[in-house]
């Protein structure tokens, strides 16, 4: 079944390189403890063996703290795992493909970085969208220009969905990026490289809450 | 539903460099027409996206020749393309992962390349084993040592399971892969890099037949 509630407020994508040497799954336990509300597992490079080996344990993490684990495009990972559900991007399976395979039950988001993207979405069942890059950004190359925080009010008003910003957010920025409408805020570098995941964790969420008192003072 | 009964004497495994430049669609149809067995899809580079949409291409071809479709590796594909099964090797899926996903009406074949493999191969519900590499080969270097035809006649006597050689195999030694007990033969390049694909196939049908003759006359 799918979780009743999702907390998409901090939303840790896992990207090995960034972990700059360190143990992948002890920087997601650490981000895990502080409070992420979700866990993407991100492996462009493993061999299905490695990434499903490593999606287990990753799931025995985020199971023990009650959290949704996704696979970034990977449907035979994530149903090899027990995942929640997957993240898919433009160059991933096609969204229809995905949802039919997983069924209602399972969380799938989908990465938009145009406006095009972002209306045609608002006819498709997904669980929310990943909006990026929100600002420049070296972790994603294949994308074009950057939403920025009117892009992101923009996207607020036009989309119908759940809306996570990617890109480019560290604690400094998280605030403006929920201020001006998303739902939550997804993190690869400002976790991942860190000297204190945990501490980025508990920032970044000071970050987000305080973003949620502006945005809600403006409506 | 399984096919009642799968062709594996003369079985296609595609690779788009191997194609030397041509369309791999177009060799895949040549090949299918002058009678291979089965087809299995190999990509190792695409994104999904663009190995779904091959896969439908492949599918299209399959179904209208009544000839399985196996995906390498990619359960996801499989599933998305509907496939009649996948191929999995050492490095994919578990076994039991890719069975209990797929279920018992696909196919699931594995690839062995040490004679462990073999035996532990024996205790599972797979439907066939590619057993690799008989001969030297360019085409897959993670691999160590080759079976070579004596290698093949005690593999065949060891397993439970029908026996596909791969690696290395052309017109002129498929025979005796046949003759020392393999129930079929998987080829990359001796079909993808042929200067005509049917041409080809015909000339491994041919020598498959005379290796089945040789191989009954010695029972």
């Amino acid at each position: 079944m799918k979780p009743a509630h999702v907390d998409y407020r901090v939303y840790l994508v896992t990207d090995r390189p960034l972990c700059l040497g360190r143990d992948l799954l002890d920087i997601v336990r650490q981000a895990v403890h502080a409070g992420v509300g979700l866990v993407q597992l991100r492996e462009k490079q493993a061999s299905t063996r490695a990434f499903v080996e490593l999606g287990r344990s990753v799931r025995a993490i985020t199971s023990k703290a009650s959290i949704p684990l996704l696979i970034n495009d990977r449907i035979d990972v994530a149903l090899a795992v027990g995942a929640d559900g997957v993240h898919i991007g433009q160059s991933d399976m096609p969204f229809a493909d995905a949802r039919k395979i997983l069924g209602p039950d399972k969380i799938v988001g989908l990465s938009i970085d145009t406006w095009e993207q972002l209306l045609q979405a608002n006819q498709l069942d997904l669980d929310y969208l990943g909006i990026g890059p929100v600002f420049p950004t070296t972790t994603k190359t294949d994308t074009s220009g950057e939403w920025g925080i009117a892009g992101i009010t923009r996207a607020r008003a036009a989309s119908v969905h759940t809306l996570v910003g990617i890109g480019g957010i560290t604690k400094d920025n998280a605030g403006q990026v929920i201020g001006a409408g998303a739902h939550g805020i997804a993190v690869v570098s400002a976790i991942c490289s860190a000297p204190s995941p945990a501490r980025a964790v508990k920032d970044l969420r000071t970050a987000v809450e305080q973003g949620r008192r502006s945005y809600q003072t403006r409506l």
